[in-house]
């Protein structure tokens, strides 16, 4: 297969480009040139820029059900008296209606690649997935929280999951999880760790999100999150941190050292209250690799790259009272370039050769002028004016029609779950 | 002119009702009922739930074709090294292109009234308004910086606009303003005060935006600037204060007891790293009348008062460390009723005998499911969801076309101008 979206503006690393953007198989294969053997589908671009696909590096998609169900909740209650208890009631058909209704959010809103956690087991989010033509991570995520007999299970399942493996080439990848450093046995933190080296996945956990957490650790285990687990070997380039909202200078550095990936969820930690703003450009600087998460649309609540990029720039002009704290190209590269990397694909920038993840914006009055193109894309764009998309080389949005799946009947499908649940 | 919108939802102040809403002239005469004479227009509601309008309490239109002009610079730079002298070479018809393109990009995000200040006469962008068929108030903002000539002009000019005034069922309508404590001499604030009472027209300011601001009034008048306005007798329920972003426990006493309105513009105060978090839900305890608004397009830099909503929620929640310190039902009030209230419009609820501002949002996977219609709206709703506008009983947008305006001929009319100017 192959397709060329014909005369529109490319936005590549170097700047905006005009004309014609090729694409072969799964891969981008040429930029700006005029001519080129017949391809198998065109894609009139005239008016339109062509942009890398967002990437959310953390988020929950069986969570999205819950979208606006207790509200205004602090974390630990939230989790506590809402979540988890709602969770538990949860069937796998249910996981799928929530993941199925996050993907037609994210396909709308220029998402084209996702990191997942869940409680559930990862096949049904996995084939959700490959349904809507997304690229994504998937995990199922693991916490013992003390009891013994927990641990053991999880002991087992973790190292059980490798049936979920597939090549290499697959867009949509089994992860390794845990929850957190406070709800986590060291045994399991080290197990999952061990897996994920050993499969050659990524290593999801959630760490530094709220100060309790902190105290929590520090008297349990001595030691501050992150240090604790660079003390356990649990960091490297293949872990990615959730949230990092409260760390020490020192820890920074330890994050930067060990060259972790930092998925920093600006809304979900403003919605919760947590207090904390991830350093995000004090990370960068120490040698992380921030990318950027919406969390759960039970605490976004929308899963919004668009916003969420705006909104951490804003966090950082804010928390450093300095105007240009973050400039517009890196926050636009911690949603794209560096969510890619984060989750191990060769995406998030339209370059000869990268993978073919590629948004359609169209003209709107809320992107003109254009003074300064990542000016816009940060601060100005959204989902509205994203017309089509494109994942791993195959149209799964062609203007604003989503190609892949049924719109209407996931909705539909979605809004009954959650009605179901609450009535169990 | 009569129209029903038929079989749909609607965001009642009591809660969503079923059924049909109906319009005679610009009020909204029915709610709910299924029979009704003969209207000359039938609007299909079905799947769709209809919102009042949103309010843009604080805005310029004019500068929106600075979009990503000057991006990165704390605010006095930006006025004065940025903004100032690429505003002094901006001609009427760059005003009236930079106000059609605002009015495109407000319809489309759901926004029906607004109130502006500009440094140009209010008759331009009055004119741009009633094109589109936007609600409003507009002023002409005055400063003269220790100017003795420009203080003369401006004693002058602040009289005069009498000839822009207009019936009280015009839904766009002259405003005083005057720029702010800092560039304003006494002379010209108590002139302006003095036009507005004497014309009964709504009377517009900043104050209390940055720390500078508050550290040279208290230098140079003694007293904090909303103490100031106050103990010259500037305050009262037809003042609008933007920003107070920096108050004082007294001043947010004084506020509250004069009745005053504010327009809190959250996004454009984190942009341009003001440092200060306005503290609207003390503010609206104290008795003020709390509105929101995007500040403009320069400094947001988008239009978009659902993303104001959501992050002028979110802000209070982490202000106060308090999930719940902002409820939906305030936050949703504080961008519709309350914005209505501050402008002087009978508008902001969808009500029998209200003003008919109504907007239509279609069904989305980002607004599904509805656990919470208001938690929906306040913080997962957005543009991409309005599907129909209409403002004074009148369709301004029918199935996401503008049937007011040219909108592609405005767009690159906007375009055009901000490119033009730069070349001045």
């Amino acid at each position: 297969m192959s397709i060329i979206i014909k005369g529109g503006s490319i936005l590549t690393p170097r700047g905006l480009v005009k004309g014609d953007l090729y694409i072969e198989g799964n891969r981008i294969v040429g930029i700006g040139k005029t001519t080129r053997s017949k391809p198998d589908a065109v894609i009139d671009g005239n008016g339109k820029i062509a942009i890398p696909g967002l990437v959310n590096a953390h988020t929950h998609v069986s969570m999205s059900i819950f979208r606006g169900y207790g509200e205004d909740l602090p974390l630990d209650r939230w989790l506590k008296e809402k979540i988890w208890p709602i969770e538990a009631k949860q069937k796998p058909k249910d996981v799928e209606a929530s993941a199925l209704l996050s993907f037609c959010e994210m396909i709308r809103s220029g998402t084209t690649c996702f990191a997942d956690t869940s409680l559930f087991d990862a096949s049904i989010i996995i084939g959700a997935a490959r349904k809507a033509g997304m690229r994504g991570i998937v995990a199922r995520s693991f916490l013992d929280q003390g009891d013994a007999e927990k641990t053991k299970r999880a002991m087992a399942e973790l190292g059980s999951q490798s049936s979920l493996m597939h090549g290499k080439d697959n867009p949509v990848r089994l992860s390794a999880a845990v929850h957190a450093p406070y709800t986590c046995s060291e045994e399991i933190l080290l197990r999952a760790k061990s897996v994920a080296d050993t499969l050659g996945i990524k290593l999801q956990i959630h760490a530094s999100e709220t100060r309790k957490e902190i105290f929590d650790v520090l008297k349990e285990r001595g030691k501050y999150p992150i240090e604790y687990l660079d003390s356990i070997g649990f960091l490297g380039p293949d872990c990615i941190i959730a949230h990092a909202g409260w760390l020490t200078k020192r820890e920074i550095g330890i994050l930067g050292k060990s060259g972790s990936s930092i998925a920093s969820c600006p809304v979900s930690n403003l919605k919760l209250a947590t207090g904390g703003i991830s350093q995000i450009t004090e990370l960068d600087r120490s040698g992380a690799n921030v990318a950027l998460g919406t969390d759960s649309a039970a605490s976004n609540n929308c899963l919004d790259m668009f916003q969420t990029m705006k909104i951490a720039s804003l966090l950082q002009k804010h928390h450093y009272w300095k105007a240009d704290a973050l400039p517009v190209d890196k926050a636009f590269a911690f949603a794209t370039a560096n969510g890619a990397r984060a989750l191990g694909f060769d995406a998030g920038a339209l370059e000869i050769g990268r993978l073919a993840d590629i948004v359609l914006l169209d003209q709107a009055p809320n992107m003109a002028p254009i003074h300064d193109i990542l000016s816009n894309l940060v601060y100005s764009a959204g989902p509205q004016n994203v017309s089509d998309v494109i994942i791993d080389g195959k149209v799964v949005m062609r203007e604003r029609e989503i190609m892949t799946l049924d719109e209407p009947d996931i909705i539909r499908k979605a809004e009954s779950a959650a009605q179901d649940i609450k009535s169990r």
